[in-house]
Order: structure tokens, then sequence, then C-alpha cells
């Protein structure tokens, strides 16, 4: 286990009509004009949007907004953001949304606190020493953008889709009331399970040995989303299934997981190639990718990690040999996520065969990735044509 | 699951050579003279103690000692503690031990704003609105304490062990570095790996349904007790095992467990009882307790969580039937305990026989325990004569 630093100060107000909270929270960390964020029509047509604004009018604290913000985030709406917070003395920026939503309202909250082109700081080009306090009202289960200090942008000029992570872009508070994901439809109830999946399997394959308690805590989050996923798509206005989801989704990034440790995250970055791309769903991006990057990379000297998955998780009978088990793991991922209703080919997601070349290049642009296992141009691509 | 609210801002700083943040940590926490709080001379002798008044006199920051802090800190001590911090202008208190350290020394942290004897804040006799900031160097995984808002304190005269829980208790920091418990006896280590063990039990036996995932998360820390226990009892210096057996313990009373449910406790207040007035190491009764309070409760309405605890820790057969399964799971535990070095009966701990009514009485005298299953004076007699 690596030494670490365990620091998570991000309130989260769990549970059904905790936006209560929102005025009161914002006063708190001294919110006094509110830029509030939102990308679909949803948190409106839900009235989140109205019962946000009535808890900060309450409180005598003014507001503007940023709706339409698109899934995977470009920074054209982060610059958006900035241009109002700037010209309208803005002081907090609130976050009703997924985590495209809380992603572009931390490159708001940054961007703010710069003097240059925000772009600057996903380029690591331009320093920056703090942001704007920020808040969160969830409304999907999948990233766990709502309490950790990562956003990811895209920007389509230049093809590129650039994650930053600053602990000062942690929330300051995230309100997570399950009811609100009532309303996600199928198709994002299954992708935001399979992202939080995707989020447990890059911080468990990881290189450093003996962090069983992290291993263990993986265990609890995976099993959490394979019971719930299918009750949640089946029966929508299940709670208990909601809640479970949606706070295995916020534990399975607020660097929970990842203490002690270092996370692999290759096949976030070829997902993040191929939605410089193409706008394809995280989510769905990586239900295609992962299961053949678990082929890829299993090998004698990896066996013990898929091994171990395999018992905890799928479990697979103790009498099985190792390897077969490692297999059987790997096949009963790609079959729960297949059971979701994911595509499994890149293929069906509108992808050009002929640009697998182009987004290899992309994925490497910044040097090899993963550390379970470095990925270079050649292998990723070799990777993606599998998947393809 | 129910509504809560997720607020843990100790900065736990974790691993080896960590001592090396606590002059820097008191500083940003705006100390600037020190009461040094420890029980036995082990820190002193393992230079511990000598390393922290380094760090603080490196930054300039003066500081007085309270050493002695017995085991089951008594309210004398807290006395003693509140009027050093008094006579002295004492600003941040540091603590250097286990769970009893710290106790007490978020005692005095309370104590110090409080104008009456600090024995009123357990009997929920005063009132008081915060407390001198706080800082933890650990030394035993164990009882949590390093993370959480709980003190416990023992009154010898009035026969009385008391909790209090605030959440300005919390400290600012914990310092966890596992080769500080390279020397911790075997037999601490196995009542250590116990209360661990106790603390997971008592939060998973919750009247709450559907907090699955707080039940996953559960049997993780549960394995790696199970895995590891045993290793540090014939390895003291195994790095891994000791690492995940602390990191385990904090995770175990940070309220992670318990946040969306209510836990038990009701075989933790009968330990106290027995604790008021026999000196009894607090892992050692809740080994002896706790597998007789789950025969007790155990019963048709009660079995489902003894069936799943069975499945995920112990991994029963799946075959097996569900009360059956119910019954190894708890022949598993007494089992565990007894492989650990654990008295299985409170004769051997020196208990008189004809003070167990005593106890009992002592146990129930602010109403019945346990929400699980709530027990009265009779019942807690019952309880005692079994495990007697």
């Amino acid at each position: 286990m690596l030494n670490f630093k365990f620091s998570i100060p991000t309130e989260v107000f769990f549970g059904k009509g905790q936006i209560k909270v929102v005025g009161e929270q914002v006063r708190r960390h001294g919110g006094t004009r509110v830029l509030i964020c939102y990308g679909s029509g949803r948190v409106k047509q839900q009235g989140i949007y109205d019962a946000v604004c009535a808890k900060l009018a309450e409180k005598g604290i003014s507001f503007c907004e940023l709706g339409g913000i698109e899934p995977n985030p470009r920074i054209k709406s982060v610059r958006d953001g900035v241009h109002i917070v700037k010209s309208h003395g803005i002081d907090f920026i609130m976050a009703i949304g997924g985590g495209s939503v809380i992603d572009c309202a931390k490159g708001i909250a940054v961007g703010a606190c710069y003097d240059g082109d925000p772009w600057d700081l996903y380029l690591r080009k331009g320093e920056v020493k703090g942001a704007l306090p920020l808040g969160v009202v969830l409304t999907l289960a999948a990233t766990g953008s709502e309490m950790n200090g990562t956003s990811v942008v895209s920007n389509l000029e230049t093809k590129q889709k650039l994650p930053i992570r600053m602990p000062f872009l942690k929330p300051r508070f995230s309100v997570l009331d399950p009811v609100y994901t009532y309303t996600v439809p199928p198709r994002h109830t299954a992708a935001g399970t399979v992202d939080i999946m995707s989020h447990v399997y890059e911080q468990y394959f990881s290189p450093v040995s003996g962090a069983f308690v992290q291993d263990r805590l993986a265990d609890a989050l995976l099993k959490t989303c394979i019971t719930y996923g299918p009750v949640a798509l089946k029966d929508p206005e299940n709670y208990e299934a909601r809640a479970n989801l949606l706070w295995a989704g916020t534990l399975a990034l607020n660097e929970l997981l990842t203490y002690g440790k270092t996370g692999d995250w290759g096949t976030h970055m070829i997902g993040h190639g191929v939605a410089a791309h193409y706008d394809v769903t995280h989510g769905v991006g990586l239900a295609i990718l992962f299961p053949h990057w678990m082929d890829f990379v299993l090998g004698e000297d990896t066996q013990g990690k898929f091994y171990d998955l395999a018992r905890h998780v799928w479990q697979v009978p103790l009498a099985m040999d190792r390897m077969e088990a490692a297999r059987e793991g790997i096949a009963r991922t790609r079959q729960f996520f297949t059971e979701l209703g994911m595509p499994a080919r890149l293929r069906e997601v509108g992808v050009a065969e002929d640009m697998l070349p182009t987004i290899a290049k992309t994925v490497v642009e910044f040097g090899e990735v993963g550390v379970f296992r470095k990925l270079n141009e050649k292998q990723v691509l070799e990777i993606l044509k599998k998947a393809y």
C-alpha cells in the first residue's frame, strides 16, 4: 500500500427532499450571486431547477443561468460560463445535472480565477491557485464528479478530451436525491451503471500490491451495480435501487478506492480518444472497450487480480482453475454489460474503421496510457481493432 | 436507506514517515501552545513522542504534556487535562496513542470550552458549542476514534462508562503510520482486531433495510480483519498486514458504514457495563460478548442479515440451508476470535458471577439498549449469564 493523504471535504446531503439545504449551504460558503449550470430541459420539466431557484431566493441570493450544457461538455460552454461569471460578478457556481454539467461547472469555476483562455488549464499551459466555490444537485448516478476534483472537457476544434484534477475543484456540497434519477431513461441508467463499474475497474487494476482493503471495497461497489443496475432498468422508480446506485457511483470516484494505490485509467483514455472524434456516451464507450482491454492485458503476470475479482464479485466456484476463473470473470463482465443493453462493438455506435489509427494517435498524444499495463499507440490500436 | 449527511472533515496522513506533517498541520489549524496527551511509555520508548516534539519545535510551537492516560480512560484524566489547558493557555490538543488516549483528549478538548465539570457533558447535563482543535498520531488499529467525533470515558466513582458524540470533536488531522503498530503486543493486536470487527457488526446489524452498499462495505472490512489479524499476530512487522488493519479500523468507525442506517450498539453498551465494574480490555470484552449476543438475537425474523454475512464474509456454501448458514456464520465468528487467542467467557477475565445483575442494571441505566433487537435488563442479564 502506498502512502496517501485522505481529504474528502465535500459534504453530501443524501436522500429524498434534501434539496431543502441548497440556499443555506450556498450562503454558508459565501455565495451571493450564483450561476446555475444545467444541461437538458429535464431538470426544468421535473421542477428541480425551480426548486433550486426558490431555495436561493428564500435566502436573498441572486442568480443567472447557463443552460444547454452538452454531454461530453465542450470548452465553448466553459468559455461562455466564464464570460457570464466575469461580467456579472458571480461568486458561486451551482451545477444541476450529471457529470457533464458538473465537469463544465468546474471548468467555469476555475476558469473564472484565470486570466487567459480556460483551455490553457486543460493543456497544462496555465497556472491557477483556486476556483469559485461549487455546489451540486445530482441527477444521474454515474461519474462521481459530485465528490471529486476532476473536470473532463472536450475541444471539438482540436479533437481533444482532456482532464484536470485540482483539490480545490471538489464541490463544497452535493445534494443526492435518488428520486431525481427516476426519470433517467433506460439507456442512460445502463450507461451510468457501466460508468460506475468502469471507475471501480480502473482503480482495482493497479500495479500496487497489498491494498487489500481497497480491493474489497471495490468488490462492494461492483456487487451493488450488478445487483441494482438491472432492478433500476426494470423498475425505474425503485428507491432502493436508485439510492444504492447513486451512492455507489459517488463512492466509486471520491478517491476512497484509490487512496494507497495508483489506478490504471488506460481504458478511460481510449474512451476519451473515441469521444474526441465521435459523440459516444461515455458509459457506452466504456462498456464496449473494457472487456476488450481485459482480454488484452490478461496474462500469467496479471492473472491474480482477475482471479480475485472473479472469486469475490462473480463468485465463481473456488475449485475452478485460476486462469479459467479469470477468463470467466471477464466473460461475466461482458455478459452483464450485454444484459444491460449495451452495444459490444465500436461499429455499432457509428465509428468508422478507417478512423481507428487516428483515434489511437489521439489517445497517446501525451505519451503511453495505463499503469497496470502501459499501452503504446500500436497496442491501443490493437484494442480498438478487437473492439471494432 | 435513510437520509444522511456525509461529513468527514478529518484529513488522514497515512503511511510510513507521515509524522513529518505534524508541525505544519498544527500550525495550519491555529495551534501555538499544545497539550500532548499519551498513555504508556511505549510512545516515548519508540521515539514517537520525541518526533512529535521535534516537529512542533521546528515550527516554533510550545507544548506541555499529560502522560499516563489509562485504558478505558477516566474522567479524572480529562479533568486533569482541562486544568492544564485552562491554566496554560493551551489552544491545540495532540493525542499520541490508541482510542483511549484519543477519547480522553477529546474530553479535554471539549471540557476546555465548558465552564463546569466535564463529566456533566457525558451525563448530558451541560451544553457546549465547540472544542479546541485536535490532532492525532495513532499507535493502535482498533477504535476508529482518530476519524470520528465520539469520546467514551469512565467514571470509577459512579461506575459509569459513557459516550458523547459531537461533530466538532472530529480530529482536524490524524497521522496513521503502520510502523507505529509493529510493537503492539499480540494480545492487544488481537483485541484491536476484534474491536474493529465489533464496530462493523454493530453497524451491519441494523433494522434499516435496503442499505446494500453499506452492508457490502462492511463485508470488505470484516474480510480484511479475517485476512490480516492472524498475519499481524504471527509476523508483527508485516507492513501490509499492519497497514490494512490500520486503515480498516479507521474506516470501520468514521461513519462510512453507518450513513443511511442506524447501528445497533447493544453489545457495546453491555461491554461498557462490564468495563464500568471491571478493567477488561474493550476488545476482549467484545470478543466474549458478541457471539453470545448473536446467538441471542438470531431468529426467523433476523436470519436474513446473519445469512448474508455468512455468505459474503465466511463464504459458506450457497447450497446450505439459510438458518444453518446463519448459525455457521456465528460459529465461524466465535472460532475466529478463539484463534486470535481471545477468552470465551466472562469468568476468564475476573468477573464475579454475583455481579452480573449489577452489571445488567448499569447497562440499562438510561433505558433499553440496541435497535436491531431492543434489550431490557432481563435480556441483558440473560446474555451476560450465557457469556459467563
